[in-house]
């Protein structure tokens, strides 16, 4: 037994696997060099005398792992959720998110931005993991990556690649992108604890052939995992087509350059509109989808069909998309992705038959998604599994009580649906407790 | 000039039209006599020297109606989103709110219960006009009326009608529920300052058509208008065609005992399945529908065609359905419109045009059905212009400012979004102050 074991006691959540959640009340998990020893009845003989930490009748849960979210973008929060009648997607691009972005040229303001961002992610949500898109800019990216690690987290994150298509200075030469993307690789594969890089070519339509080749040699050299964004709306599809004619979908534009898991893990959010052959070539790649379905909603893209994705054995994790999701609750993307897959159940499958099988998302399958869904991308991760790395979420619903006795199910529905700051009670990672409710 | 005349100044929002929002700043909106004298750009010649209160650069907004929301379940709001995918929406009713709303005999449950709900509405949300669902129990029903009297909203509080399909204690007989709706008509139309009863046939299917014609007779005789639940579930529409299969849509199930608008005002909860012959049967009676776009997903019904009944002059509010949907902020009810008619949009007629012309709800559209969409029914309400009751809201955003200096039609987009407790500043019914944050 290692020196540093402790427990947490209290109501024990887990989901073994999609279709399952179970309730363990009054139950110990034991954390020992960092790892999960599992959840036990009673403290096995061994671990007798070990620290315990009684959370009486609060929530213990699996760290939750936001799969896909824009760090910079977290100034306009909230604003751009519209798209107007009369504006297209990529005027958000022009308006709000590019010109956000370029500002991370100024240190002074990325400080003050990405400190922020950094102290609400910590406090405010539940998040324990998370894939992070920054900016082109390899010393902001730099430094949102010391504040992350300074906070405790652990997580990808990525300096953005775009040699084509952008405005507002957030161009980048091939050369300059590829060099810049070396440095940073070199300058933070070590040396800032649990918190590593990502290559992150913004999406196709940013990057040119030559840049997407450059980014796969980089990614097999440095053994470095891949995210983009895929199949997120129609008219990028379109756009992406006209780029490249000769593609049999849009996947095949990573694909080729071995960005789509051939050699490294990779990672696609919002695939909203995945055609057969991108479906197949996602299944056979092993990649992992960031489901956002806020940001889907917003953009008023649609639904992604998750659980046909799981049907067919492909991974899926969920993400918030700030800020074209505005909310960075793990909790809140959750419930948006249940209401979400009821309205996608309506309009594709229903067909108005009052009597159809239900196909939507239960609460275990969006508690597995967020956590253990999301998780393997890290490793083990996202479980309290024996071997699972530690993170662990501690929620206090009493301020949601009313005055009947409710059911630790309902219990924890309520939560979900009506979290807020005051029912984060505390935090850890990698077992360590990185934040606790004053 | 009225001895009470006063003033608020500040960024004064308003929606004169479905498709029209504007934002005054340093603006002035005048109260007198309870009544909006109409915003100014200076104050008027005759109204120098009254008192002003100069919110700077917060908000003022029409106050918020709350067209359909069950006071009685509060307390389990969180519980029961989920409807898993074994279940019926039937036993949502058995599991959660019949027996909920059983203990609202006992009427100590009923003041603490209700108790918290008022205190909750007057400080959480935007609220200040509703429509509210009580129980079947006429003594809570009054204790309900006289809290919220109490705490200064304006609002219409239904006992409900329920002599058939109801269990766990809450079925009357036809006579008790006529003879005891009757005796509350009396004890409560007046006397209870701006809180009024509506009547309340819960839905058809717990209502014989024995009552829903004493109903009818009430109505008329006291000039009292009327709320229900119209075209929710499919099954729920498949069951009235059941208990009544001479009808030609469920709507003139109401029609046909002078329930649906044809005497007294109509509002209708719901909607989201209207045949063809229901939505001229709506528009030819003037109802009002209450748009509930959460409750609708998360009971995966669908969205209902708000676009199409504005279009064909059908009046619409919005609600929140407490408890079926688990919010009671109106802003949040805002941007569930807004998302929910995106997701209308794409399964319904983009049909996977990538440059469909876009058809969903505005902010402009969703403020306006938050105001002065919902406050017709009560009158003149919902709006600043000149004789409207005098109902505000003032919202502070500076919890929400990021480092950049944002429009104003992006702030008001994000405290829409992003609202919180700390959002809601003051709030003002009928000319008083009702509440002011501490």
């Amino acid at each position: 037994m290692g020196n540093d074991a402790y427990a947490l006691k209290g109501i024990i959540v887990c989901t073994p696997d999609f279709n399952t959640i179970e309730y363990h009340e009054n139950e110990y998990v034991i954390c020992e060099n960092r790892k999960s020893r599992g959840v036990f009845k009673e403290l096995p003989k061994e671990y007798e005398g070990i620290p315990v930490i009684d959370y009486k009748d609060k929530f213990i849960i699996p760290g939750m792992c936001d799969m896909h979210l824009h760090a910079p973008q977290y100034g306009f929060r909230g604003i751009g959720m519209l798209l107007d009648s009369d504006s297209e997607w990529e005027t958000w691009f022009d308006t709000y998110s590019f010109p956000e972005e370029s500002r991370y040229f100024d240190l002074t303001y990325a400080d003050k931005a990405y400190g922020r961002f950094v102290d609400d992610l910590l406090t405010n949500t539940t998040t324990t993991r998370a894939c992070v898109f920054a900016t082109i800019h390899r010393p902001a990216t730099e430094l949102l990556m010391r504040k992350m690690a300074d906070a405790g987290f652990s997580a990808y994150v990525g300096k953005l690649n775009m040699d084509r298509n952008s405005r507002y200075g957030l161009q980048e030469t091939t050369k300059e992108s590829l060099t810049e993307t070396k440095r940073w690789i070199e300058e933070t594969m070590n040396g800032y604890g649990a918190i590593k890089p990502i290559l992150t070519p913004r999406y196709t339509p940013t990057c040119t052939d030559e840049c997407m080749e450059g980014l796969g040699k980089l990614s097999v050299w440095y053994h470095l995992p891949v995210q983009s964004h895929l199949s997120e709306g129609l008219d990028e599809i379109e756009w992406v087509k006209k780029l490249k004619p000769q593609i049999s979908c849009y996947g095949e534009a990573y694909d080729q350059y071995g960005l789509l898991g051939s050699s490294e893990p990779s990672l696609m959010a919002h695939v909203v509109h995945p055609t057969d052959v991108e479906f197949e070539l996602l299944t056979r790649r092993n990649v992992m989808v960031a489901h956002c379905p806020q940001s889907n909603m917003n953009a008023a893209g649609g639904v992604a069909p998750i659980l046909d994705m799981v049907g067919a054995g492909i991974k899926v994790g969920l993400g918030t998309d700030m800020a074209g999701g505005c909310n960075l609750s793990l909790m809140r993307a959750m419930t948006d992705a249940i209401q979400a897959s009821k309205l996608r159940w309506v309009y594709t499958k229903r067909n108005g038959d009052p009597f159809a099988k239900k196909q939507f998302l239960t609460v275990a399958n969006a508690f597995y998604l967020a956590t253990k869904g999301g998780g393997t991308f890290f490793g083990n991760v996202g479980s309290f599994e024996k071997d699972y790395e530690f993170d662990a979420v501690v929620l206090d619903d009493a301020p949601l009580a009313d005055f009947i006795l409710r059911s630790v199910s309902d219990r924890f529905q309520r939560v979900l649906w009506r979290h807020n700051e005051d029912t984060i009670h505390a935090k850890y990672i990698q077992g360590k407790e990185v934040y606790l409710k004053k």
